[in-house]
């Protein structure tokens, strides 16, 4: 936890905050070791972050006292993430990876070799996928949340929302065996679709070409998904 | 278990293998649900990969004949990395993420904000950390072990190993704050250095700097070491 994420729930008026949940309250008390004085990192989900006083502490809530908050929270990346949904604990990991590097829109999507059992599990819960984003936030100090849409059927996703993102981002699909490699450093906003364990079919694959994403590859290794999106984010940006 | 890495002991002699560990048979049997006469990639530890014919599938054994064994391994990434020794977790998959990569040298460094206990971690082990190594190299399709070096130490490295690595590899220091960003696509043998969570101490960073590497950071996010090694290898070659 590099940044306490204040919510709007946690503020009090008059520059003061109160937090009270175990779980933050446990990483102050037990990693942080705060005493009242201390001054820590602090971010208001959606606006800015800064610096606040410690007030008070006890076991049951933590208080504290806004003091500097101009600054703003680091840039996003101009992308939107089309994810094929990962098994669950991929996916917990895979939303923290890349909310702390600066992903805000995320589209889980059922593809052919996504197991139809993953959308029932537990981990989609819009609870649990906001746990999951905060603390890439908490980790990355940032205050902006990803959103979070899930495409459950792979022909709506292509007929009903591709076609107008191909209008605002260029889309670049990432698939082992495309001509070319993936790029580096580009500047425009990326519609970057990663395939499951096992990838997309290659139905799947002609769709997406045949509606305007350009296909890319990352070399011939064969990485986990959390591995590849993390290595494709990191060379596109 | 993108490939079925045959170690020395599982090959029989004349062109036939035999394995019969617990973990490699369950994902034959489950995951696979291979049965006799399908024919399977495999690689030789620290060899060549190409196909096997299953012959025979019981619960204790499976026996292969190797068939078309013509293909080299893929490319190692040209880079030793020394890593701040993470947390036993971390660790764990942080050995996974790097050898699916294709990192070959790896030496898990003490720094002062290293925990000492984690020296202690049985995720140390030769046989846990062999492991590890395995699974990244069955995920990616490679079969060249990395070497992994324990530096329990920071004064040795920085006064017995760095400067005779300096000579082989250049040296770039992963550290928020330096003046430059990582470079991209880099061609030169690179000694990558990354701290631990909370990064290396200020006299740390000043005695690399002073042995010769070169400082550079990846943005203004704090991200988790698996993340940012991941990051800095794909974005680095």
């Amino acid at each position: 936890m590099n940044l306490i994420l204040l919510s709007p729930d946690d503020l009090t008026g008059d520059n003061r905050a109160c937090i009270s949940d175990p779980r933050r309250l446990g990483h102050l008390h037990n990693v942080h070791r705060s005493t009242p004085g201390d001054l820590l990192t602090v971010g208001i989900q959606g606006g800015a972050m800064g610096k606040a006083r410690l007030t008070e502490l006890t076991a049951e809530r933590a208080y504290f006292t806004l003091e500097t908050m101009d600054e703003p929270p680091p840039a996003p990346l101009p992308v939107h993430l089309v994810l094929a949904l990962p098994r669950p604990r991929m996916l917990a990991r895979t939303l923290e990876h890349v909310t702390a590097l600066g992903v805000k829109d995320i589209t889980l999507l059922h593809t052919k070799r996504v197991e139809k059992s993953y959308w029932q599990s537990p981990e989609l819960r819009t609870e649990k996928i906001h746990q999951h984003l905060v603390l890439g936030l908490e980790q990355a100090r940032d205050t902006q949340l990803p959103n979070v849409t899930l495409s459950k059927g792979f022909r709506p996703f292509l007929e009903e929302q591709l076609p107008s993102l191909l209008k605002q981002y260029r889309g670049l699909l990432a698939h082992p065996g495309m001509p070319h490699a993936c790029p580096r450093d580009v500047k425009y906003p990326t519609l970057l679709l990663v395939g499951p364990e096992g990838g997309f079919i290659a139905w799947e694959v002609e769709q997406l070409l045949a509606a305007g994403c350009e296909g890319m590859h990352l070399g011939p290794r064969i990485l986990r998904v959390e591995t590849a999106v993390t290595a494709l984010l990191s060379r596109l940006f």
